[in-house]
């Protein structure tokens, strides 16, 4: 084993300047867990004229693919962020018999079956913490220290943008678009913030929990994606007189053999540590057949704890030169196969539902014939004064149901006048073991 | 690497059996994530005569040694309990160049020293993860994902009886002795339960995670420890009246290089996630200078979340043959030092006192100018009505202060009459980060 351990790193962005920031003033505690100098050789930017703050000796370029062909770099850092020329890196870095450490979540979701199975050819490390849930150490716990549990469901805010928001909305009151500017003034929001409020990012970072939790490749494409844009405040207000928060949920759960996944707006009791879940904090909750249920909480973004979670998986490369890539990647030992899917939809579990409606005799009858068309069971109904035009707010708490049920009674009652605008509709999370909150 | 991994299992009580149906009912997916079968060789037992329900062709002894000496046993199990014959099984299966799983913290935190150099001269993998915290994988999540943080303090609820006995005084408004006799009725505490509630159990703990946090070897005689034995209802009222939870904690902080660590119930603010800690789960908060605040949460022990630690451990020496002992065990690269030891009671945090007085004129001024006298100052004061004796409880929430001052003032103002029967203290525990809740 070399003394030195030596690195490239694409990108100085957030997440790498505090990787540069911690590599130093951690740098003898780092010595005595690994007994080994990390050094940075080469850091890859964009804009190379830009004035940088670096250590003494590292070399700048901006040709990234330099750091992949350098024959002193063992392990190329990737913090450049995109599909296109981090994909390239990683691979070419790879088929050089180099070692990776990436935060590249989109890259993962999307080519991730391409890049484990070269990880596995090559017998490279793939470190990939930071890329799901940022400083909280879930791929980790589901890979390893889960690894004898048959894992029943992950379920998690793994979006500290949209959580701000949310939390804005429910703590203060805020109209969304009022929560999604504070949330850009905070800079936990880009100025195009689709990717987060629209819930791709989560999903993202779920579609990498399902691999780990199942040993199975989920075709990104195929999960059900809906986000928080336009969320009403009317919605975050009645969930509250519920004993409800909205929380944007990215879930999956083994049904059978089958996987059952997607991300959405979700109610989630006040009882429930989910709930509890505010600001730009992320958390993660796993139930399997041994451990119950974990619930796991930290900072999901950010320049120092994301740079925890890169330093965690180049420690790790550090203590062991021997690497066995199936395990120390996906934490399995073949190729994975594709994931029975079960669409979300089909799945069952309590809904909310809120309907504008005239306040007008036999409305609720109609609401009602309708529901029971649909095999639908209602737990809790509560009818909201009137407004100025005449129309009232009905919430309906369902028993156990299908979305495609909720759905298709909400959309025979709008087609039919009863409904004034479509019925907004959202699950209530359902979660077994005891998390209650000694009240 | 061969195909089967061979164990052999010392004790076959709540864990042991957990582990056994654990092995069998997760053999598919243990082999999917090892590549090999896990097959138990023998178990140690203290009555070979008692019927036992365990898969075909495992053997049963009472001869725990013969563990440590049987040369097809790879990995010694050791869950047995006790710091005399465990003690000795551990050190004997390690000498023989065999690793070791175990629950064991009373031997890892009173024995620790000898046993990790062992396991170190060895190179011998020594899995641990089981003897802190139950399910809850905060070994390795100190261990490796944190490695690149300079580790500033961790907190926690680390015995579930106590919790468990503390939510039942909470949330029921039972007396010490009835929640006590709950926790016996639901199997949480013992006939004695002394280990549990006078604080010796979550001090095992607390001596492991401060290895594992800092690198050092703290003394387990030196540690500061406090129990919950006869908590009067009174203290849980008013301490909720101010927005706190009482919960037992164990913490350990890094001042200036020294290490200040102790188990005492303390107040807890409702906004913290560990007051939402409740019944027999545990918790451990982690402060790190790159990670910020990290909450994990989960089963302190039982049958199968016990059995999942140890699965865990028990996982990682079936995926790699080699073992660099020093990483694999306390994650530090040398033999390490003793702490440099903060009494706890130097340290500084707000305080809860609360007096009984009689009511009369000029007690207020004495206990101000005692406490002044001091160097305390206030924050809150609540005085409770009058009881038929004519005496008054007197609550008072200090600035910050150190154990010592408290102690001082309310020993003087006891001895000068002032006060009727001792005071009762607490910690008001203090935590940086932003965990509070979205009210």
């Amino acid at each position: 084993m070399s003394q030195n351990l030596c690195i490239g790193l694409a990108g100085l962005g957030t997440v790498g300047s505090g990787l540069v920031e911690m590599l130093q003033k951690n740098h003898d505690e780092i010595l005595r867990r690994t007994g080994r100098e990390i050094t940075i050789k080469t850091v890859a930017v964009h804009n190379i004229a830009k004035k940088r703050d670096l250590p003494a000796g590292v070399h700048l370029t901006d040709d990234a693919m330099s750091l992949a062909d350098d024959p002193d770099i063992q392990v190329v850092v990737e913090l450049m962020g995109g599909t296109t020329v981090a994909r390239e890196l990683i691979l070419r870095a790879m088929r050089n018999g180099k070692s990776v450490v990436t935060a590249n979540k989109a890259l993962l979701a999307e080519y991730g079956r391409e890049i484990f199975a070269l990880a596995a050819e090559k017998n490279v490390a793939l470190g990939y913490e930071a890329s799901s849930a940022g400083a909280i150490p879930v791929i980790q716990t589901l890979r390893d220290s889960l690894a004898g549990n048959h894992i029943t469901s992950v379920m998690g805010i793994l979006n500290g943008t949209s959580n701000y928001i949310l939390s804005e909305m429910n703590n203060n009151g805020f109209d969304f678009p009022t929560a999604l500017k504070a949330a850009q003034d905070m800079g936990y929001a880009e100025a195009d913030p689709s990717l987060d409020i629209d819930g791709q990012d989560a999903a993202h970072k779920l579609a990498l929990l399902i691999r780990l939790a199942w040993g199975v490749h989920y075709d990104f494409s195929k999960l059900s994606i809906e986000g928080i844009r336009g969320l009403d405040p009317l919605d975050i207000q009645f969930a509250r007189e519920f004993g409800y928060r909205i929380k944007l949920i990215g879930q999956a759960r083994d049904e059978n053999g089958k996987i059952e996944a997607g991300v959405f707006p979700a109610l989630v009791h006040h009882s429930m540590l989910l709930a509890r879940v505010n600001g730009a904090y992320n958390a993660v909750r796993i139930e399997g057949n041994a451990v119950g249920s974990l619930f796991l909480h930290g900072l999901g973004a950010g320049s120092r704890p994301t740079a925890s979670a890169v330093l965690g998986d180049l420690l790790a490369i550090a203590r062991r030169d021997e690497v066995n890539s199936a395990e120390a990647n996906t934490g399995f030992i073949d190729a994975l196969p594709d994931a029975e899917i079960l669409p979300s939809d089909e799945t069952i579990s309590p809904w909310y539902t809120r309907a504008t409606v005239r306040d007008t005799y036999g409305v609720l009858r109609d609401i009602a014939t309708v529901f029971a068309d649909e095999g639908i069971s209602f737990a809790q109904l509560i009818q909201k004064a009137a407004s100025q035009d005449d129309c009232v707010s009905l919430v309906l708490m369902t028993h156990d149901t299908t979305g495609t049920a909720i759905k298709k009674a909400t959309r025979r009652l709008y087609e039919d006048g009863t409904l004034l605008v479509p019925a907004t509709c959202f699950r209530i999370l359902a979660a077994s073991g005891n998390e209650a909150e000694g009240v």
